[in-house]
């Protein structure tokens, strides 16, 4: 009899949030699941890493073919631990992050702590998928996203991913028209500080912002969403822009020499 | 009379560190110099945006040409303060990180604070650059790699740098045998939980690693620098695959059609 897959679930909102538990539903469809999620609450934490702190984990929730972990540290951490202690001795088929409270889409990518885990398993050589949607609410209705994330997780348990490929899916809240490959979108984050007086004396700021899209692109990422498409962007983790290194080769040339 | 350039600078090792030392007394030779640094080590903490607390700020020194700022967050943080408070009426000429204690060449690009702050700057359209030691001695010698900054600046000042492209410059410690133009070395770290006891019962882990190169490519901005050059990677954040679109749209044609 052939072996179940494994498959490791982890995502940036913490344990106790609703996205991480439909995943979990559906990943106990297809295989055994090792879950370890942050206790506390970790959006905005990008790639950090616990180094100079002491990381906790805790054996939360144990049942026939599935294992929860609740961790003190970040979506990074988590797979760290997955890794080096709780799945040494056999590496996950998959690795799913999410589901995600809030799109990463677009240059939200590089904010996200569920993408984060992604590229990390990526890097340790993982198929690793992360799906978000694009609603804050945390009672979202996850309904619509199910029989996609049960076929892209089918197909990359049968077919794998390439070596150093990861995939980030995004899905609109409520109907979806359909699934688009798309390109991370070109944008920023029109920040804003906003500025308090403190009861104690003094100022202090908080961080709110504003997405501004700079791609017109219909193969965009954050444009097919706003359609009300699932989009699909294949990721790497190598940051190089190879377009660029011989134009960077030239104006260096000087420097180079010496 | 020419204004003089706005420099902004920021790291990861916080504003008490020499390596943002010596780069502050380097760019006071080219122009005018903002520096908002984390009051705390920073390091590991990759893209963290803190978005749920409080973020404070002081001038903590002020001299002709110079104002440095300590804050209580990440240096990503410290960017979108510079653009969104400290900067909001100039746009800095150049964005410089760093002199980072510790290598940010290959895969350490993704957990690094100080070249989080340069994707910030990139995002933002500032020229932005991040140079890093290839040391973690809190004294480490910087008169090395004096030359290299100032002249990589000069030609970023005079030249600028294409929108979407920034610079990841690595030092070795020690005598630098030449500058090169590299690609981002393909690399893990093989992650070690390393296992206590507490004191107050039960265990805890602290993150420990060794970095495994994966890379035997001459142009892997790694293996150049264990041969005793600096290297320089022209990075972007588009994180998109594009050499994996076409097979990634057959692989889920059938998912798109639904």
């Amino acid at each position: 009899m052939k072996e179940r897959p494994l498959i490791f679930v982890t995502n940036d909102d913490s344990y106790f949030s609703k996205g991480i538990s439909v995943l979990i539903k559906l990943m106990m469809e297809f295989g055994d699941v090792v879950v370890i999620a942050p206790k506390e609450e970790m959006s905005g934490k990008s790639h950090s890493i616990t180094s100079m702190n002491p990381i906790r984990i805790r054996l939360f929730e144990e049942k026939k073919g599935y294992m929860g972990y609740i961790l003190s540290g970040t979506p990074v951490d988590c797979v760290k631990m997955a890794s080096n202690r709780i799945l040494k001795e056999r590496k996950p088929n998959l690795l799913v992050a999410g589901i995600n409270h809030g799109s990463n889409a677009s240059v939200n990518t590089i904010y996200s702590g569920t993408m984060a885990a992604v590229f990390e398993g990526c890097a340790e050589g993982i198929p690793s998928v992360g799906f978000s949607i694009d609603s804050s609410d945390k009672q979202v209705d996850f309904s619509f996203c199910e029989k996609y994330i049960r076929e892209i997780c089918a197909e990359i348990l049968n077919n794998g991913l390439d070596n150093g490929i990861c995939l980030n899916v995004n899905f609109p809240a409520g109907e979806i028209k359909g699934l688009k490959v798309c390109k991370q979108a070109k944008a920023y984050w029109q920040e804003d500080m906003v500025e308090y007086v403190s009861p104690h004396g003094g100022k202090f700021y908080m961080l709110s912002g504003v997405y501004h899209c700079l791609d017109n692109s219909p193969e965009a990422d954050y444009n097919c969403l706003q359609e009300g498409y699932a989009t699909m962007v294949p990721m790497h983790i190598d940051f190089t822009d190879y377009s660029s290194m011989d134009k960077i080769k030239n104006r260096f040339e000087n420097v180079q020499k010496k």
